[in-house]
């Protein structure tokens, strides 16, 4: 029924509608069950250790033996400059007050890319039919050796100079990442929040830029989207939001309670929660941070300094719920029946769009 | 052809593609050419003088015979508190210094709103088809009146709570502009720049929200964006920025230069050259005016305080050239070859859909 199979005939899936590796939500439940229902369920394994990942894998095979998604950061070691750090201390010293906390913390960890040699090794040893990357590439020998393993490699773009520098990369698809999407922007440097290009003027830029198939994601809530996306010239979408409402997912109650009663405009880009621009549900400290605009601690190294604030437990002074601008049509049911239903969807809306082709041909 | 015909119907036209109302390069001769072409054209009426008006809807009526679309600001008198006034006039200082200029002018215009009782006087003798209004809507009674006379009302809607409340008030049907579009964003009261909806997103939540046909505006660049917006559920499209580089549109010389090379990251919402968010190409100015927001004067009277500095010559540093995120889909083609090439392309992607519906049916 896609009017589009190049995606489908690649992947190897009945309906090209990949469910993102949200960190969190995207559990092996969830990836199974969007799997087993012929999308591509997909694990945000950008967090885990390599233990978790390999036992999140273990029990997502043992739930489908059909395709599913990796998902890594890519990224330098952070470096963040000590004055930037005090600074980002100063600022941050009336939020903890205020949400009863002690003194900022005084050092920032030295965390690493979270893509490294030992989760290549593991990746070639677990052979996922899929891995995916956010924000850019790992190192041109370790895609060499997926793509050695017969693994399929996909990556973010959010413009088109990233999809065409993607594409001759040598990967296998291309996702074309909206500013209506929720969670982390997969940019390939840091870009400003306010930087984001619609989905609707997104996606058919990549396609006339690259020959790859065009993965369409945010803003995509139900089955018109995804036709809209076929309409764009992608050649399937992605959808994170959207299955943030199934019970399979591992969202958290909080986040789980806003997306009962979403709006298209309660939520906003920021990067003063992880040191990178994500769109999350709209708090005081980040709405107070866009205000001024400053130099902040490295991607991921932020989080030390604002888990604490996180964790207070008053998500409208500052919250992280990450979700897009498309939460309204949010369908709280299981993956599998939400998946049929987008097929479902998508199919009418074609049938609907082609009373006019035939018209026409007459 | 069109999978929709609320629209067309509603509007008497043959094709549902709104050219959009761009004051400056939305000229007679651009409107004419449009609604000859099967499309609705538009004058930029909102900086108009009344004669102007009357001079503009004169030589349109010498050319088409074809419903067109005269489009009204609407808002209250502005007016700005001193201090606000003597902030900007210190931050505007350095870069008055930096464009050579001298002092920023100390007093503000009392404008008044762009649409006024001798406007509506003036539209009851017209009788133009449609009038569309930007920010919102005139007084009840103004409105009744249009109706009363058989004029068509159109406005514009930025989120799902002003499309409630257009449709409410009685107008015809509703603009549904998206993050991507340029210009100035329709929002009913200011917003900050960086909320903006999406129009993947937007369109189908406004769409369910209204009974009225919808109109998607917004990073539609081709005819891809028009099959889009059918399958997100719009009836119609409104586009701008496609229309600018046509040779019957009276766009500047130094904004036609920039579009012919357009990317869809070189434009960005900024309140600091008007008063009111509005999508323009970069300068330095609007960047770091976004870098620490401020209140600021109101909407037209800080152009007092900006125009030096556009007329300044040096667009890099401060400029206001206006156009949207798909402006590289543009064609420097006229009017009516750019209206029929975009049907051809509409029905293309339709028929494309179309095979997946049919695939579905067997």
């Amino acid at each position: 029924m896609w009017p589009d199979r190049r995606l489908t005939d690649l992947l190897r899936i009945t309906h090209p509608i990949l469910q993102a590796p949200m960190v969190g939500p995207a559990t092996p439940a969830l990836a199974a069950e969007v799997s087993n229902a012929g999308g591509l369920g997909a694990l945000g394994s950008a967090e885990m250790t390599p233990d978790q990942i390999m036992k999140s894998v273990a029990e997502l095979r043992g739930r489908t033996n059909r395709p599913f998604n990796l998902n890594f950061f890519v990224g330098d070691a952070p470096v963040t400059d000590p004055a930037v750090l005090a600074r980002t201390r100063d600022r941050l010293r009336p939020w903890y007050e205020t949400l009863g906390l002690g003194e900022p913390p005084e050092a920032l960890p030295a965390l690493g890319p979270s893509f490294d040699d030992t989760r290549l090794a593991l990746l070639l040893a677990l052979r996922p039919a899929v891995v995916s990357f956010h924000f850019g590439l790992p190192p041109a020998p370790a895609l060499a050796a997926l793509k050695s393993a017969g693994i399929l490699i996909l990556s973010t773009a959010t413009t088109v100079a990233e999809a065409v520098a993607l594409e001759a990369a040598g990967i296998d698809a291309i996702i074309a990442q909206g500013y209506e999407a929720g969670g982390h922007r997969g940019s390939h440097q840091p870009t400003a929040p306010a930087d984001g290009v619609g989905t609707m003027a997104l996606v058919p830029q990549i396609v006339d830029a690259v020959r790859l198939p065009v993965i369409a994601a945010g803003g995509i809530g139900d089955g018109r989207g995804i036709a809209a996306a076929f309409a764009l010239g992608a050649a399937g979408v992605q959808m994170g939001t959207a299955f943030l409402s199934c019970p399979e997912a591992g969202t958290d109650p909080a986040r789980r309670a806003l997306l009962a009663h979403a709006t298209e405009t309660d939520t906003m880009v920021t990067d003063a929660v992880s040191g990178r621009s994500a769109r999350a549900h709209r708090s005081r400290y980040a709405e107070a941070m866009e205000q001024a605009r400053e130099p902040l601690p490295a991607f991921l190294q932020l989080y030390t300094l604002t888990d604490p604030m996180l964790e207070a437990g008053q998500d409208e002074i500052a919250s992280f719920h990450l979700y897009g601008q498309g939460a309204r049509l949010n369908r709280a049911q299981p993956a599998a029946e939400l998946l049929a239903r987008l097929v479902t969807e998508a199919t009418a809306a074609f049938a609907k769009l082609s009373s006019g082709a035939a018209t026409r041909r007459q």
